[in-house]
Formats: structure tokens, C-alpha cells, sequence
């Protein structure tokens, strides 16, 4: 089989956040496989074909990109961020497994991207400056206990933790009771760091307490990231206050 | 202050995957700073000031770019990776917290960068499907106690590892310890992947058990990924095999 598909990064939003790799990419497909919001981010191509969806299943979506493929097309499927994080390289793996077993023998390969975590990170200061987690909180693919058992073992063991899709309307109580449980494990004066739409032109950022944290408003466009015991602030007046955990444990202010 | 510094973010090795946004601050800058080998890294400019050492202390780097960024000059610190991720984001700010008060009205900001798990990740296939820690096992700044409660931490929880600076000339034992470690936690059987120069022509892959993963060498141009209970292979006859995790949990082969 000559096809190809390629899971592209397309990074967190702004295009000079997207690598020439991903770019190249993205221009020599013959088709754009993608959920709709991510395709709209690509320029037009004459003649390239673009498969936009609203289709929140990922493995049908990764299943027509195979098929494609598999037909001799030259696919690239578009993901934000980073394909391999909490996005789609492992939706087209799935399918790719329990597939047709001709799609195995495919040229697949994936091109990386900024996840949302390290432009949020950057937004900040350097908030991931030692060992760090990341859980997605949403329960639709795993359990509450499992989602609880992870945050338990991260705060018990001081790493910094990235939170991926907060929050969504389908599930607006997850992120307190991350808080709830994690205000067992950490200080109640822990810094909390919130940054929508990261990577963007419309960046914001809000720094809090883990006491505080609810408070916050947080939806699937918001990255929470929750210090380790050393994180900590450096105050400058009056703009933001950097953010940052220093790289030796035990440097405390 | 007129100055400013930015901590650019070269990604792992290749020019296609360093961002236009990196590529931008690194044109614009007046002075580059950084460790030789990535300052010989970026493409030179005339007239572009180039202060590459070959010094290991991050925070006295840090403290000369600042000082230079305080004379007024535009100033780019150079990082492999993602400055935020075991780079040099962190020192900058330890400089700042501990340095001349001035130095805290620069405009002082972070580019975003691939770091090499992400490129490691790509290049394996979607071995970080889930939940996933990332730990360094240097112990330059941090006990090997602390290390050894995370590797635990992170394995009880059955996340997906990642592991930064593995060995080095210096360290050449931590990793085995690791492993037989992380023996304690999780089957033999779990899918352990080892990429070398990830995000380079130069990539390597090698897949193994965590029973066998003690004979691989690794050297800090390794990128280690332990699995979880999920993590497994699908065959592709003489190519290498894909290494993924699946999204949800339990869907064991």
C-alpha cells in the first residue's frame, strides 16, 4: 500500500506555535481528517480534501483516516496540541489494533506538537521546574476512583501537577473535588495556576491558592497546574507575578 | 529597563521542529546565551552576539544574561527542549528571585519548545495514552529518597512514566535501580521503550520488558518510557512495532 497518515500536532492555537514539521505536513496531505474546530485552524489547499467532523467518537474518525489511507491517499489527521497527549495518536492506534490487518503494514507516523501544558507553563514562568504529573479529569474513559487515586499518589510524592479538560458542562464538579481531595495531601497555601486558551492571542492567567481554587472558573479551553510544596511567586509590582518552582528540592522561601 | 530576555525553546534537535515563535526570538535577539552545544546549534547572524559556555552552572548563566538583558541588550537563552521541562527556565528564575531587585521589571518571558518526551513519544508510536509522569533521575538537586518515592508513587498509581537524564558518566547506575524498583510495583511483563536522539535524523528505538530493560544502554540523549498495565505492542511482521497505550483504562489485550 503507497498511503500514508500522519497524526499532526498542530500545537495550542497560534500558528507560529505550529513546527515546520507539522506544517510540511499539513501541506502535503491529500486529505485533512479532523474534528472541525482543529481543521478550521489549517490554511485552504486547492485541491486538498477536508474531512471536518463534529464527530466526538475519535476511533470512527480514526477509522475513516485509515480507510483513507489504506484507499492510497496521503492523510493527515489534525490534533491540537500534542497528538500523543491526551489526543488523537492513541485514538488512531486503537483503531489501528482492532482494524483491518492490512492497515498495520501503513506508513503511520506522528508529528509532535506544544501540548497545552508546556504553553501554559511558559505563560507562567517556569511552574514545572522539577518531576511533574499530568491527569485529564474527565471520567469518560476512566473511573472517578481511578482519577482520585492518581492525584492522591501525585500530591503524596510533591510533584507538580497539570490538570487537562478541567471542567466541560457535561462535568462541572470534577475540579472541586480534585481541590477537595488535594487540599488532604498538600498545604491549603499551595499555588494553583490557571491559564485558558494558552498559546493564543487571548492567553489569560490566573494564580491562586490551592484554599482558593474553586473559586476559579475553568472550562476545556483552561490548563490547571497545582505546585509542589516549593512553588512558589516572585512578586513584581504591579504585573503578573512570575511563577516558578525551583529545580533543587528543599529550596524553600 | 529596555532590555529584555526570552528563553527560547530549541526542541530536541531537528530544525523542523524548533517553532516559528522560537525561530523569531532567536533572529531578534542582539545576544545569545547558552550552553555551547546548543548556541552552535542556532544559525548564525551578523552582528548577533554569541556568549556559548561550557559552564554546567545554570544559575550563573542565568545571571549573565540577565545582567546583560539590565544593560538594555535583547537578550535569547538558548535550551534544548522545552525551557520549562528540565531546562533552563527554572535557573532563570532562581537568578531573578535571588538577584538584583532590578531585574524583576524586564520583560523576561518563555517559548515553548517540543521537549523530548513528546518527540520520543511521536516516534514510538502513542506510548503516553493516558495519565503520565515525568521524572528526572538526576540526583545532582534532588535525594535519590525523593526519586525512589516518586518512581513508587507513580507506578502504584499505574501511570505512564517518563524518564529525563537516565544516565550519565557520572550516574551510571540510577537506571538499574530504577527498574528494580519499579520491579517492586509492576509486572516484568510491563512494555518499557528507549529512544535515543529523539527528534533528530539520528533516532533510535528499542523496545523491551521492564524485566530486560536493565541491559539496554543509556546515555542523557536517552529518553525512557515505562508503560502501564495497559501499554502493549501491535505487531507489524519486519517493521518495528507500534508501541501505544490505549485511552481507557482496563482495555488490557
Amino acid at each position: 500500500m503507497s498511503g500514508s497518515l500522519t497524526i499532526v500536532g498542530l500545537g495550542p492555537g497560534a500558528v507560529e506555535l505550529t513546527t515546520p514539521a507539522a506544517q510540511q505536513a499539513l501541506q502535503s496531505a491529500t486529505d485533512l481528517v479532523g474534528y472541525e474546530t482543529y481543521v478550521a485552524r489549517v490554511p485552504v489547499i486547492e485541491g486538498q480534501r477536508r474531512h471536518a467532523s463534529d464527530n466526538r467518537v475519535e476511533v470512527e474518525r480514526a477509522r475513516h483516516a485509515l480507510a483513507l489511507a489504506a484507499d492510497g491517499r496521503r492523510v493527515a489527521v489534525v490534533s491540537s496540541g500534542d497528538p500523543g497527549v491526551f489526543a488523537m495518536a492513541a485514538a488512531v492506534f486503537e483503531a489501528v489494533e482492532t482494524g483491518d490487518a492490512a492497515w498495520r503494514a501503513l506508513d503511520i507516523r506522528v508529528e509532535p506538537g506544544i501540548t497545552a501544558m508546556l504553553a501554559a507553563a511558559a505563560h507562567a514562568g517556569a511552574p514545572i521546574g522539577g518531576d511533574f504529573c499530568a491527569i485529564s479529569l474527565s471520567d469518560n474513559l476512566k473511573s472517578w476512583e481511578t482519577i482520585g487515586r492518581r492525584l492522591a499518589a501525585a500530591a503524596s510524592a510533591d510533584f507538580v501537577i497539570a490538570l487537562y479538560n478541567p471542567a466541560s458542562k457535561a462535568r462541572p464538579h470534577q475540579l472541586a473535588r480534585a481541590f477537595e481531595l488535594l487540599r488532604r495531601h498538600k498545604s491549603a497555601a499551595t499555588v494553583v495556576v490557571f491559564v485558558r486558551a494558552a498559546g493564543t492571542p487571548d492567553a489569560t492567567l490566573r494564580i491562586t491558592t490551592l484554599a482558593d481554587a474553586s473559586s476559579v472558573p475553568a472550562d476545556m479551553r483552561t490548563l490547571v497546574i497545582i505546585g509542589s510544596s516549593t512553588t512558589r511567586l516572585i512578586e513584581r509590582g504591579n504585573a503578573a507575578p512570575f511563577v516558578y518552582t525551583p529545580r533543587a528540592e528543599g529550596r524553600r522561601p
